[in-house]
């Protein structure tokens, strides 16, 4: 057998995401067999799970990628950089998020791996907004903690409506977060 | 056939009703089946769908119950109250609520449904907030469609974290809406 070059393996890793991703979002989690994601990805079921063990396994590298970037935009180019950019999410692949979070619950397994995979990319987004608060950019007023919490509401909500195929109007919903964050008087 | 009193109709209906509810979240809706139904409802598909045409007319008139008292809740108890009563719905039943407005976008008739449903609820909701405007509770430097699309926005992630089994922080959450929408000086 040849050895692969990790330029290779990485475009071969690469073309098996973007496929899945494209699985995933037409066909709904449940609804993407082993069958579509190989005729999708263009690989057999054997060449895709050797890089991927499984479905779950799929979804989390697709899910773990989108925050990882989600999180630079914020880091990078700000709030209102990230709400545009989850507003302009596929409302396909938020509808696969939104039926993963909804089984977090009732899921131990899912619920398991989800938090290992938030663990790092949360701390960062946390020490951010902590950053923005000695830096007076955001109110100190209450805990970075809860901040973040109510931000992150409000990202889940925009999913949730984007993936309904609603047009949310992301500027006034960024002005009243502006106002809602901003440092006391 | 015996006539039925209005008073046996209603006591039948909030059966079915209760019974349905009961049954969506215990299986969602696609995994309620009729026989399901039946059987926590204890009438047969006879005597419910005499009531109610199809399994998407019992959902509808419970949401429809639900957005009506949740608005109720609104308006007689303030806006805390609304947020307590969202994050203290039972996780199960919404996440029936999430699994309807994901498929918003690709089921064309759930969407007409859905649609007519809003209409008269969601206009009480905005004359109300145009009321607070007027009274100066509320800030009136945007219109009240863009602070009812903030505040709607939020209440679907605080439903969507609550289906997922978050524990959402209500407290925080509320103090930073009510000075994101308060009068501005």
């Amino acid at each position: 057998m040849p050895k692969r070059s990790q330029e290779h393996l990485d475009a071969r890793r690469a073309q098996i995401l973007e496929g899945a991703r494209r699985t995933f979002s037409r066909h709904g989690y449940s609804g993407a067999t082993v069958a579509k994601l190989e005729q999708e990805i263009g690989l057999s079921r054997g060449a895709i799970f050797n890089y991927f063990p499984s479905k779950l396994d799929l979804f989390f590298a697709l899910a773990t990628a989108d925050q990882a970037r989600i999180v630079e935009v914020w880091l990078d180019r700000g709030f209102p950089a990230l709400l545009h950019e989850i507003a302009g999410e596929s409302p396909d692949w938020l509808g696969v998020y939104v039926e993963h979070v909804r089984r977090l619950r009732t899921d131990a397994k899912l619920r398991e791996r989800w938090k290992s995979r938030n663990a790092d990319i949360d701390l960062r987004a946390l020490e951010h907004l902590q950053d923005m608060q000695q830096r007076g950019e955001v109110r100190d007023d209450l805990p970075a903690e809860e901040i973040g919490q109510f931000l992150g509401v409000l990202l889940d909500g925009i999913a949730l409506q984007t993936s309904a195929g609603f047009d949310v109007h992301v500027e006034p919903v960024l002005r009243l977060v502006a106002d809602a964050i901003a440092p006391r008087q």
